[in-house]
């Protein structure tokens, strides 16, 4: 990981074999796979995005993160050459697969864990582990002509752990809809769907997730990490629960200094200054 | 409250500082919020709201409840002048902000647990706990002006609370959105992420907000009760349990005469007399 | 259930009587509710859908089950002249309630327990338990003409049971309309509430569906059977869990033949043969 840290903190070093480019910029981190053709998550680039995310958890330059990709296609997913090489492993390739699977589950929970807000930048094709990808962001920002898919029924392999983070973002008919037939969906399709909160034209796809991350970096860190641990976490509470555990966070988040700052601040119609506190 | 439930069973009483401006008519109570300029949740509207809702469950008059507001904003959320001003308090206001959003907490469960319907009638800015407000009755209807938005993120207090009604209503990566962005959605986006039922152009809002009352107000008040009780508490359960219980609230349910006398009714074609047993 | 199953295995002999006309053709089981004028889900035709149902389950030549209707209403719920006349029993119809409720939830949940999937092709009017039909299958196509409603309220009855699968379909607000004002919702309404997938011009409803029911047969089986137990199981986690359990689904599925098989034909770039191993 230490190597992946260095990449982000001086991109220049990141290189012709980077599977992940960092790029950090007035306070939003930029992460582009770039493991061409398809983006495949392989274990090495899902250790390298794991790494980046752990890093960036730390990393108080770091307020928001930005999941974008090269080329045409967002991520295919997990990398099939790799994962059927492993066939050929004593075991069939099952301690592989458990190794996979559940790196991605990692990766996916590391987005949601993060202090920080993580947006999907889709551009082209996002299929199976890499539209669990898209589902697994706080947010998701498009091209009019990405698309969606979860096409494992397709090759015998039930997209089960996608369907995790599918089914927790749309309607359940519609999720099953995409597990079932494993068709692709067009971006119009994926935004009814919940996939995906905005649909931009491909060449101002950089500039408008740039600005959605500028303004949420303009927001008190604290103030959103407080908020998006307990988005999540009050989610699978019954709803008292959620409530009075929700209260305790409103509580604790008006004594920080950044509330009272904020709420200053817009009581006395001027600019509040965060100081993470 | 005693002098709120008076308001009620009189409005002529209402007055000039009522907070909460109670009318009945037809088996509707129409609640509007009256706190100029922003129809602020400040500690006495919400404590009148509750009185009221209160009174209202054990009015056999009331058949079905509107949360309406005064002016160009349906409610702006907590007063923050109020939550601020207890910041002198020598505990800092903690035991203040725990009051307010337990109260809050309190206010918005006791709509899911009135035993009576309850519709939001939004005119203009319904924003953090305001929003939170309209997120959780049980229908809401809005002019085509209306906007909605949970802006605390944006003065470094996140709506925490407000994302517990928001994330149940709407799809969660366009809650999110609300949540991180802080920015102001529009009636039909409302529309799109299920905050509300039906937009309306402004000069008919409370003509059809009515419409719909009445028609509910024509129901069983018993089969409501039963009704929106199993409604909330199902929905908290696994499938296997939900169906358990809601089928047994099925069985009840024809066990009333209510029951009896619609189906009789529906089975003759004749109208049903309820008399709420 | 023997009549019943040799019914779907020799349609021919489905005869004038039948409540559920089953066809079987390329692995699609088309089973037709025939039970005029309302297609009622009396406990005879509850008992046949079961039976029907079982009976695919273990039967590898059925892949993909369709569940239609005759006449212009998909179906209208329970049997209202069969409820009635039951509260002439010693106990006011209690125990027949309560086996008709209790049913009407094993058929729900059959649908979702069944290794195969099942699509529900929806002409004319689905109401109350016809309603719940559509939604507890695992994927809806409609007609443009097609309408829904869960009226209960109407007569005195909450659509209670219904509502487990209604509001597990589509947002709350929007299934709490339904239930409030038992009005009834056209198919683009339906299609935007989650209740269905497609929507489809009348003449070619059944061309459509099979359609799809052919694209689903030509899946592999073992796959389908794993994945559609997979959703509906990890719905009901945290997802932590969710994340374990969906990733030893995908290490179990990696492990069969027609993983294997179907990732092998991927990148090998010919057509898969399944063997459902």
């Amino acid at each position: 990981m230490a190597e992946v840290v260095s990449f982000r903190k001086d991109p220049s070093k990141a290189g012709e074999g980077a599977l992940v480019i960092p790029q950090l910029s007035d306070g939003v981190l930029r992460l582009t796979l770039s493991n061409p053709p398809a983006n495949a998550l392989s274990i090495a680039v899902m250790e390298t995005l794991i790494g980046e995310l752990q890093s960036a958890a730390e990393d108080a330059a770091v307020r928001v993160v930005i999941i974008a990709s090269t080329g045409n296609v967002f991520s295919a997913g997990h990398d099939l050459k790799e994962l059927t090489a492993h066939r050929a492993d004593e075991d069939g390739g099952e301690a592989f697969f458990e190794e996979t699977f559940a790196l991605a589950a990692d990766l996916m929970l590391e987005i949601t864990r993060l202090p920080k807000p993580v947006i999907a930048e889709i551009d082209g094709l996002a299929t199976a582990a890499g539209c669990q990808l898209v589902a697994s962001c706080d947010l998701a920002i498009c091209t009019d002509t990405a698309t969606f898919c979860t096409p494992g029924v397709n090759i015998g392999l039930f997209c089960s752990t996608p369907m995790v983070a599918v089914t927790r973002a749309a309607h359940r008919k519609q999720a099953m809809e995409m597990l079932l037939t494993g068709e692709t969906i067009d971006a119009p399709t994926a935004k009814d769907f919940g996939l995906v909160n905005r649909i931009v034209p491909k060449q101002y796809l950089t500039q408008v997730v740039t600005k959605y991350a500028s303004v949420i970096a303009s927001k008190s860190p604290l103030t959103l990490k407080l908020g998006k641990e307990a988005f999540y976490r009050q989610l699978e509470m019954p709803v008292e629960e959620a409530y009075s555990y929700a209260a305790q966070v409103m509580v604790d988040n008006m004594l920080t200094a950044d509330a009272e700052e904020g709420i200053g601040a817009f009581l006395s119609k001027r600019t509040p200054q965060w100081t993470g506190e």
